[in-house]
C-alpha cells in the first residue's frame, strides 16, 4: 500500500554536519536516513524534514516524512530503520498519516530550549549538551529582554540571513526560562526560526545578562534590522530541537 | 607551608582505564592527576584515591588527597588542575584538611548508583550514563531480591575477586530504586565494596527482574560464595561513584 510514514526523531548532533544532506558530505541525519530506506527498497526515498538543524545541534523532537509502498506496520518500519541507526540517532515514534501531510510546510509551531552551565566549575556530564557559562548572569534585564524579544517582529537582525525578498518576519509566541540551580534552560516556541536567529538571541541574552547591552537595544535591533548590532552566536551544543507542532 | 589537599573529583569514565594508574597505560585519572601536578611541582606527587573506579565506570564525587608544600590555597591549586585537566575530568572542591586524613582509610561509607534505562527505545543522550534494557522488568521481586542483599554478608559470591585471605564481609547500608518514567537509579550505599560486586549484584537483580533468576537464590549465593551462581556482570557506563562519606 501507498504509505506516507511520520516519524519523530531524536539526535545526538554532536557528530554530525546537521539534518540536511550536502552534495559533498554524507554525514548528515537526513542522509543516514535515506540511506536506510534505499538498502530497504532499493531505490533512494526522500526524506521531508521539518527545517534543518545546524552541525552539532541536538534534536529531542525532530519530525519528518517520507513515502513508500509497503505491507508493514509503521512499529515494523520504525524497528528496521532503528536497527541500522548509530546509537546517536533514534526514531521514538511512527506513524501513518494521510497523503497530503508535509512535515515542512504543516508546521504551526516548533519549540526549542537552549540550555546554560552558570557556574564556575563545569558539569562534565553536561559539557556535549550544554553551554558553560562562568561568569554570574543578570537574570533581571534578561527576562526583561526576552519579553521584547516576543511577539511578531522581523527577526532579519538576529539572523546570518544575507538580504532576502522572502519575509523574515516571524511570530516568537513565548519565551521563557527554567532555572534549576546552575542550569539555565530557555524555552523559545514561535512559528518558525530564521537561520542561526536562536543562536544569536542567546547570545544577545547573554550579553545583556553580563551588562555589555541593554534590553532596549533588543528594540533597535529590530528597526536597524542589522546583524552586527546583536550579540555573539552561541555555540551549537546547547541548542535542542524539542517538538515541532502541527 | 605543608598541606594535605582533599579534592572531590567530577569525571566521565567513557575514555579511560579507569581510576588507577598503570605501568603501561597512562590514561587513568589518577595518572592525569598527577602528571599536573609533577608540572606544578616538578617532582612526583602520588594522588591517593578513595578507591580505584572500573574502567569507563564515572564519578560525580570520587575523593582524593595529596600532601604538598606550597603557599596556594586551595582554589587557587583547584584552578591550576583544572586549567590542566581535559574536559571530561573536573575538580569540584578542594580543600586543606589535616595532616593525618587518608582518602582510602577514613572511608566511612561509600554510594554508588547504576542508571538504567528501561525502554524498547534507547534516550540517545543518556546512551554513554546507563545501561538500555529493553524488556520489561518486574520490580516487584527485584525490590525483594534488593532488600535480601541489604545487610552485613559475605559478598565473594558477588565478585571477581578470586579467593582471598582479606575479608570479602562488607555491610550494604541500603540499596533503594528511584524510577522515573523509563529511568531506573539504583542506589548502593555500603561500607565498602568489592571488585565489580555492583556489576554482579545489578546483574544478578535484572536476571530476577527478567524471570530468570529467584530471590530466594540471593541466600544461595551468600552461602555458596562462587561467583557463576549470581547473574552477569552490567556493562561499567551505567555506574557512578556519586559520594564518599568520612
Amino acid at each position: 500500500m501507498k504509505r506516507n510514514v511520520k516519524i519523530t526523531l531524536q539526535y545526538d548532533g554532536g557528530r554530525y554536519k546537521g539534518w540536511q544532506k550536502l552534495g559533498d558530505n554524507p554525514n548528515t541525519i537526513q542522509q543516514k536516513l535515506e540511506d536506510i530506506l534505499e538498502k530497504k527498497v532499493g531505490r533512494n526515498i526522500p526524506v521531508i524534514g521539518s527545517g534543518r538543524t545546524d552541525a552539532g545541534v541536538h534534536a529531542l523532537g525532530q519530525v519528518a516524512n517520507f513515502h513508500l509502498v509497503t505491507d508493514e506496520t509503521a512499529s515494523q518500519i520504525q524497528d528496521y530503520i532503528n536497527a541500522y541507526l548509530p546509537g546517536d540517532i533514534a526514531v521514538t515514534e511512527a506513524i501513518f498519516v494521510p497523503e497530503a501531510f508535509h512535515s515542512r510546510y504543516h508546521v504551526k509551531e516548533k519549540i526549542y530550549s537552549y540550555r546554560i552551565h552558570n557556574d564556575a566549575i563545569p558539569f562534565v556530564f553536561d559539557r556535549k549538551y550544554c553551554h558553560h557559562v562562568p561568569e554570574p548572569l543578570r537574570l533581571e534585564p534578561m527576562r526583561e529582554a526576552m519579553a521584547m524579544l516576543e511577539g511578531t517582529h522581523d527577526f532579519l537582525g538576529f539572523s546570518s540571513l544575507k538580504k532576502t525578498k522572502k519575509s523574515t518576519t516571524r511570530t516568537l509566541h513565548s519565551l521563557t526560562l527554567e532555572k534549576e540551580g546552575p542550569k539555565l534552560r530557555f524555552i523559545f516556541q514561535g512559528d518558525g526560526f530564521l537561520l542561526h536567529s536562536i543562536r544569536i538571541m542567546m547570545g544577545t541574552l547573554l550579553e545583556v545578562g553580563f551588562g555589555t547591552m541593554k534590553p532596549k537595544e533588543i528594540e533597535e535591533i529590530f528597526i536597524k534590522k542589522v546583524r552586527r548590532e546583536a550579540g555573539f552566536t552561541v555555540p551549537p551544543q546547547g541548542l535542542f530541537l524539542e517538538e515541532v507542532r502541527y
